[in-house]
This record gives structure tokens, sequence and C-alpha cells, in this order.
């Protein structure tokens, strides 16, 4: 147990190090906050309602960002790999419940914060600090792109942005996952692939 | 001339009273680096390819920020009424030409600031930080938002969200403007406010 906590300590170190310029000191105060979590495949993080309580930093797995509509259907805003960070914001930030569920695609390793220690340790490490300023940056870039997608491109032009942006992606996620993270039905999914691959026959 | 600019000032000073504490001397500070800027009906405030090289808040008017598919398809990201910021993100924190455009869908007066005066403010000033970092959190909820829509909703729900969200927009936009910020067809709008005003006779 011990040497599974070190692998991922030594993981998160690695990330953060080939990122943000940190004294060993404040690396070692960051990850001596975190709290290790494993997930089994499609067992939620929090549920709809909850309270995003904490910020989660992935070690390895996948999680999915959701929503359920009315009629059951599933909606994924957002899938997050190894060595990204899955969180609510909204509900995050405000400490107010959820609109979405988080939940692990397969077997996953978190390393968690609560909020209280990520907002110390955020005042404290001005690099910390900036360095999650990026990440929110980046997180609206994208978040824009992803919109554009939704509202203008084709079903085969999202499918194609998605397997190019995401190669290693592909493989591990069920065709579902796909067609709701790409807001296409599985019919016309699978037309797609089909046509794909009697292209390369 | 001096005169409309001094109403201008009034009104940003307004708008940043009801939100923020801060000094008399602060909101002097901030609206003393602040150009004014009109804009005609369809004139851009940048287009693609264009650096945005302002943050620009809108005094009086709507602008949209919009995207130009090779078909010459127009896909629109946001609607920015009064009392709101315009801005690309994504272009202006990296000063890096833009993939969208902004343009003013009616006449509009807007104050402008440079990054490099309004990143002094920002480090000299916390209280106006901490502002912007509230902004930049709530563009990712209403991203977020936008994008479940765009991936879950039907046409009727997208077109009755919108009216709920922005009852005092829907009257001042061109219907093929809505229809692109929506990403439903002309035809398919049309249909929706003739089903609902045929419901209301």
């Amino acid at each position: 147990m011990i040497t599974f906590t070190a692998y991922m300590i030594a993981e998160f170190h690695d990330y953060l190090r080939s990122r943000v310029e940190l004294r060993d000191t404040d690396l070692m105060r960051i990850s001596s906050h975190a709290v290790q979590m494993d997930l089994r495949r499609n067992q939620f993080l929090f549920s709809e309602g909850d309270v995003c309580r904490h910020k989660a930093f992935i070690v390895s797995g996948i999680l999915r960002t959701f929503a359920t509509r009315a009629d059951g259907s599933e909606h994924i805003l957002q899938f997050s790999q190894e060595r990204t960070w899955a969180i609510d914001a909204e509900s995050y930030d405000n400490q107010i419940p959820s609109r979405y569920n988080i939940a692990a695609v397969e077997q996953s390793q978190l390393l968690l914060w609560s909020k209280v220690d990520f907002d110390q340790l955020l005042s404290e490490i001005p690099a910390l600090k900036s360095f999650a300023e990026r990440l929110i940056s980046r997180a609206i870039y994208n978040g824009r792109d992803r919109l554009l997608s939704a509202l203008s491109a084709s079903p085969e032009e999202k499918y194609n942005d998605f397997v190019r942006d995401y190669p290693s992606l592909i493989q591990r996620l069920p065709l579902r996952m796909i067609a709701a993270y790409l807001g296409i039905s599985m019919k016309t999914l699978t037309r797609i692939r089909r046509a794909q691959i009697s292209a390369l026959k």
C-alpha cells in the first residue's frame, strides 16, 4: 500500500515538474495534502446533486463528466485521462450541488485534495497559482472549440476530429460513450466507422 | 465628445461599483486607461487571423463572437450585451491570431484596455484581480451549460432556454443570428416560432 502511494506521488511529481518550476519543498508540500482514491470501472467520484468536494488528479485511468436528461439519455461533456484533472468547477468553487456526474470509464487511480487544502496551497505557492490559472484558461479555450464543433461540424467531422485529438482514447472507450460525447446517435457512429473501414480495404 | 466619454465612464463605474468593492482612486485608475470605441452595426472589433489586443467592455449595444466555416456558414458562440465583456481569451492571453471574429450586431459603444495596461491594473489592484477571476469562472460554467445544451437539447428546448435566459435580446437579434447561435436551421427556427404563436392564439 505504501509502495503504491509512493508510485502515485512520483507520477504526480513528474507531471508537475515537467510543467511548473517548483522547489522540492513546495512539491512535497503539495503532495503531502493529497489523498489516494481508487475507482472501479463505472464507480462514481460524485453524482448529480452531490457537492464536488475535491480537486482530482488522474494518475491512471479515464474519467468522464456527464449529465443525464429526463429521458435517461447520457451526455458526456469531457473525458479526463492520465495526467489531467477532473472537477466540476462550478460545484467545487462554490461548494454547491453539482448538476453533473463524474465516473470512471475504466479502473482509475486518483489523487484528491480538499478545497480548503488546495486553496491554502494556491495562496502559499505563487507558481502553483499561476499554473492553475493556465489550466483554467486552457479549459476555456477547449470549451470554446468543443462548442464550435458541436454547433457546426458534421457527424463525420466530429468523429474525425476526435480520432485526431485523442488517438489513444479511441481504443479504450465503449462506442456508446464516444457517441454520447460527440452528440451523435450510435447508428450514425456505426455508419461512419463502417464507411471508414471499407474505404481502407 | 467629452460629455459622451464622461457618460460612458460613469456607466462603467456604476457597473464596477455594484460588483466589486474598490476605492475611488482605484476606480479612477482603471478607467483612466480605457479608450473609447464606437462600432457601427456589423462593424468588426477584430477578424479571424487578427490578434485580439484589447479587453472590451460594452457600454451599449450587442456584440457577437462567431466563426465561419469553409462553406461560408456562420456559427455564433456568444452574444455580449451591455455591461458585459467581449474578448477572445485564447488570442488575448497569448497575443496570437484569433480563430474567431467579434462584430457589432447593432451600433455599440465600447471601452477598451490594452493587455499591457490591464495586466498592470490586475497586478496592482487585488480586488480587480479576484473580480476578473470570478468572471473567468463564470465563463467556464456558462460554456459548460451551453455545450450540454448543444449536445442534448431539442431545437424547441434550445429556443425556449434562449428566450428564458435572454428575454431582452430576442427582440434585438435578426432571426438568422438566433439560428446561428442555437445551431439550428432557419427553417426549424421559423417552424418553432410559428407553432408557439399559433398556440397563443
